[in-house]
């Protein structure tokens, strides 16, 4: 086992460009990691996150997309540390006057500082503006010291297939119903990308991943966050192309998620809660390799926890996916900072075995 | 003089209901008044409602009616009495996080409760509901014990034009930033009420007027309130023909406006500021006078400030506008259910002479 420290392997080439595929909570909380780790040793790398969508939803006529705001005020100093999601110091007056008015749904936690967000953006989405320009222009708010970009400015939206009333017979809802009102606690049979097959990559998407020099999977959610991303046509294939090594930290740890509810996202799609079994979801990028996942697999090198996954390391290196076991709970900023270390060396590992 | 009381002439017959044509603050106080005095005397007399909606902007993405809401809020008890205009218990989060985005205007007191109900009206209307629907569902709530029609579901703006920073050049500017941001203070040349010709009266508008047993003009804005209900095409002609009474209060005491800023509207428009003169310029609704506004007069009776506004008594009733003196002071709940009870007294005067 390797154990990392946050100074970067003399011997290898400094990166200047790192990109990053993120869904919201635990991909911003990386990305606070990996900026404080790149302050301290790699200053002057440039860090672009390329966010979930899936997750967007227009609700009271708002346009809201946690994802983006998640990242944007974890890494802006916005954030709940407590909730982990909205902003520090929030009220919900708006939320319970619109149950008041008897105004549907009422599961939603609308907070009264991120509605101003959700006005800005829907005004300006509104106006003509392409959701990038729009995150650019929150962004200058945050300054979250990474380029942050949706993964498109097409509108898709995650739905999730469940048992419908009557017997035999299915609905689809809303992402964030089944995650927010039902807690993920409803068996889902399928994720729907609505959209999918017509949206484009956002703008600086595909160049961002073919001109990083490393790319980094966060542990954030592989189904419904990074999944989502990759079934935007054209990025699973510039992960595929791109000659920057292409490193993961696996969410899983013994079993089970560090935060959320991805056992039950994983459930869905037939792949097992298991560092392992994410990995062979993502799938190795070696061309030898049957793919893991449609399209061909993405992944050059996977962490896993040290401990509870380390058997991980021999079952899929001979896949092709160069596995290390370090810390993987994002305890605090160092340790996050500690995981994005191990992750920037591993990838320096595989880009030199490659020459 | 006459000292009104709060019981109504029994040789008069009880006018099963009444319509009010209303501006924002000054209406909805007025109104309220009226609602205490019906209920202690003439209970199950049925009001109706015609607000102004040219004060109506759309900021943020978000429609705005304020005077719909001022009088939503004060006969639902939901108004701050200290501001007379929003919800009691208003905080102003949205507003300073909107500040922060740097997102235009600063100078709108966007309130958080407040916002509820724009995102709910906002949402209707986006949705295909008119106006007048979305007023109805919102007073669902608000139960304000009056069926509240905005004058038009057609959107129309007063704007204002004044003098451009270029000399010799001029500007026009909607409504809310003169009488906000300015504060009345800036000289206004003309109101102009953008998309008043191709207006039409909301649903129910023409037929309270006509089917009224009284209408009653409160206390609002001659100029900016009640003249702008009068430019919707229809509705001054339905107050000319109704065969209700049609009655006013000067909201104009002693040569300056009880409150608001109705002076420097009335200086635009070259009336005087005095009961007397803004009851000429309203109008008698005899045939045999010369109409005082564009259109034709709308009054029969009139009633002024006593003490300082009496001498109108003798200039105005000549016109056929009977006019008489009473407090017109709204400073509280009982002194305004007096001028309502006053109002009212008037119009079965006026009911009474033409039998």
């Amino acid at each position: 086992m390797q154990t990392p420290d946050l100074s970067p392997d003399p011997s290898n080439p400094t990166p200047r460009s790192v990109a990053v595929l993120a869904g919201g909570i635990g991909g911003a909380r990386f990305i606070r990691g990996l900026l404080h780790y790149l302050a301290v040793s790699e200053p002057g790398t440039e860090v672009t996150v390329i966010a979930n969508t899936g997750d967007d939803i227009r609700l009271f006529g708002l346009q809201i997309c946690p994802d983006l705001d998640s990242i944007m005020y974890t890494l802006g100093g916005g954030i709940s540390e407590e909730r982990g999601w909205g902003r520090e110091g929030e009220t919900f007056t708006i939320k319970d006057e619109l149950a008041a008015y008897g105004a549907p749904p009422t599961w939603f936690g609308l907070g009264d500082r991120d509605t101003a967000t959700h006005l800005v953006r829907t005004q300006m989405l509104s106006a003509g503006y392409p959701l990038s320009a729009v995150t650019e222009a929150l962004c200058a708010r945050w300054q979250p010291g990474v380029r942050l970009i949706p993964m498109s400015d097409d509108r898709v939206e995650t739905h999730v297939v469940i048992d419908a009333d009557e017997p035999g017979t299915k609905q689809a809802i809303h992402f964030q119903e089944w995650w927010i009102r039902h807690r993920a606690a409803v068996h889902a049979h399928e994720f729907v990308l609505i959209g999918a097959e017509d949206a484009k990559p956002a703008p600086g998407v595909i160049d961002a991943i073919r001109n990083a020099d490393i790319v980094l999977l966060p542990p954030s959610n592989p189904v419904v966050s990074i999944g989502t991303i990759l079934q935007i046509p054209g990025i699973r294939e510039a992960l595929r192309q791109t000659s920057a090594p292409v490193v993961g930290l696996s969410p899983i740890v013994g079993g089970a998620p560090v935060r959320g509810m991805a056992d039950a996202c994983l459930e869905a799609i037939g792949v097992a809660t298991s560092a392992e079994a994410v990995a062979r979801h993502y799938g190795a990028r070696v061309a030898s390799v049957p793919a893991g996942a449609d399209g061909g697999g993405i992944l050059d090198g996977w962490l896993v926890h040290d401990d509870t996954d380390s058997a991980a390391i021999a079952n899929l290196t001979p896949l092709g996916i160069t596995t290390r076991a370090v810390p993987l709970l994002m305890t605090d900023v160092d340790a996050t900072a500690q995981m994005a270390s191990a992750a920037m060396d591993l990838a320096r590992e595989i880009m030199a075995a490659r020459t």
